[in-house]
């Protein structure tokens, strides 16, 4: 089993492990104030699309413990204040706005089953309750999506193959065995015995300080390299596959990731090499006809020249480019692995049948 | 005019620009001991094959100046230990070796000029200064070259231009205008008004340590990027070449060169951009048929997660791979511009026609 956990809710505390003290030490931080969770969010120490959905759910139950409420209305008055509040800690977070909007409804159906309790002491015990469970409903459907992402992926690959990965789309980016990760932990629990090289992706750093220390930790035997060696192991014959995440799909298939995947998808078609992209049905946006609507945020460009180091490693006042994301275009992705199934081209058909 | 000055002989020392300082300071360091040259070659203060050589004939000449010698004979024996000597600071460079034997054809010409001065102190004197001179038309060499290199490619490239670069192949790699960097120093005098994409090049950094440096300090337009968003730039249509060294290229057209240079290529074909890669022929190995019989040195695994960081970036004990060249294929390479001119596909022909 997985021995990584990413949260847990236990006692009316939010308790998370710290990811920006990873590779270095493993921690966890309880959170049992509205502002623990916010700057939990915020500072990444918890972090990763479906991570950070079920780390709101908790937390909007954690914090609204501590407010005072008088009767149902007044608690659904501060229940407003806190979505605006922990929503504010990663505004472009689609999941983070999800799970606490699915948090919302659940309160607002509640509001039906007043004065089936003999006091409003007895009554906001309830909702408490009833909140918890929904937010552990959560917790449970990122952790199936998770574990049918991996099984689905699982069917593509074959005993002692060759993988390679970018970022980290795995179990510390999600509550359960993670999204592109996922078939590697189960093939570990399953002795496939895969060969997997880990992109340590510039500039955060996210595969060497995580994907690396997950893999370690789950026994994967596992090579760190820098992203631009990704072409020398696959010349060499030790990729049979690519295994990378996705931030956003469009209709057409075009999938938006961690700067760098769009390079390594045109590295596997000119190696034969299968490209695929694990994506959540939640990250496909219909909305959008292809990957040119997807806009690009640029990132801070200390992140490339200071961030981690120990002096300045570029000139003083040089120019950068720091696009945190790119697009992979779908003519480049073998198939589309989500946890209701696998997907092949053409894409813009065969996505509308899955999500309808 | 460039106002970069990699190193310079005065009065019997070798002045050489501290790169490891790069770019936080600017600092030249003054070397008159064979130990100084040998360390400043080792610790790569001094580095890029082209410098090493030069670097290498001005540190014998400097070196035997030291020396105590009765005769002749003598002196060829001192300077036959301080050729092994100085050739053993990095065995793998072959200019370095080049070099050396280039100075030691001279001195042993000189053999035949002993009795025509009325001492031999007179005549060490101008044996040293034979050598002096010797080291000087290396330097010019290499200048030449350059300039020789900078014209060539600039006849391929428009004003205006988008160009894109890897690792350091410029002015600090060389004595003069650089190899891959020539024709952007050259368009920058002549107004040419580029538009240069700088790879950081993990894990070393000579992209953001020493071409930022260098293409800022001579007022090109330089922007800084990590290695995995080379792709983006290219997509975006924000480079219209790509501009490359070569560490050695094999009679076919394969050339290696620092790693993540493949990856370009490859890429650069996919969005239909020229590939360039510069290489003095000094640099053509006319005895190995293919890139498959170039070794690929793999460096130590503390670069990767250890050495410019402030703590760790990968876990303890996690596995490494860090070959420092890859090999890019002949098929994707646009043209390889030498000193003596400018080789097309096909190259197994044409490389064969330019260095016999």
């Amino acid at each position: 089993m997985l021995n990584i956990q990413t949260l847990r809710y236990e006692d009316g505390r939010l308790i998370v492990l710290d990811q920006t003290l990873l590779p270095g030490e493993e921690k966890y931080i309880e959170l049992d104030t509205k502002e623990d969770v916010f700057e939990a969010i915020l500072s990444l120490r918890v972090r990763g699309a479906p991570a950070i959905g079920v780390a709101a759910a908790y937390g909007i139950v954690v914090a609204l413990r501590n407010e005072e409420a008088g009767d149902y209305d007044e608690l659904l008055r501060k229940f407003g204040e806190l979505k605006s509040y922990l929503a504010g800690s990663r505004p472009t977070a689609v999941n983070l706005s999800w799970a606490l909007e699915r948090m919302e409804r659940k309160i607002l159906s509640l509001g039906d089953g007043l004065c089936m309790n003999p006091s409003w002491r007895q009554e906001r015990e309830y909702i408490e309750e009833e909140l918890l469970q929904e937010a552990q409903e959560i917790h449970k459907d990122d952790q199936k999506a998770c574990l049918a992402m991996g099984e689905h992926g699982l069917s593509l690959l074959k005993r002692g193959m060759g993988l390679l990965t970018h970022c980290n789309a795995g179990a510390l980016a999600t509550t359960g065995y993670g999204t592109a990760l996922s078939p590697i932990h189960l093939g570990q629990e399953r002795g496939c015995d895969f060969k997997v090289f880990a992109d340590e992706t510039r500039p955060l750093l996210q595969g060497g300080r995580l994907t690396a220390w997950e893999l370690n930790k789950s026994g994967v035997d596992v090579t760190l390299i820098c992203d631009n060696m990704s072409s020398v192991v696959m010349k060499r014959g030790l990729v049979d596959a690519i295994l990378v995440g996705c931030d956003r799909m469009a209709a057409n298939g075009d999938g938006a990731n961690k700067i760098g995947t769009a390079a390594l998808a045109i590295l596997a078609k000119e190696y034969n090499i299968p490209f695929y992209m694990f994506v959540p049905t939640s990250t496909i946006d219909m909305e959008i006809s292809s990957g040119e609507e997807i806009i690009i945020e640029n990132r801070a460009e200390e992140e490339i020249y200071r961030l981690w180091y120990k002096e300045d490693m570029a000139p003083q006042g040089i120019k950068v480019s720091n696009p945190a994301f790119d697009v992979t275009d779908h003519r480049y992705i073998s198939a589309v692995i989500t946890e209701k199934g696998i997907v092949t081209p053409p894409y813009g058909e065969n996505l509308r049948k899955l999500v309808k």
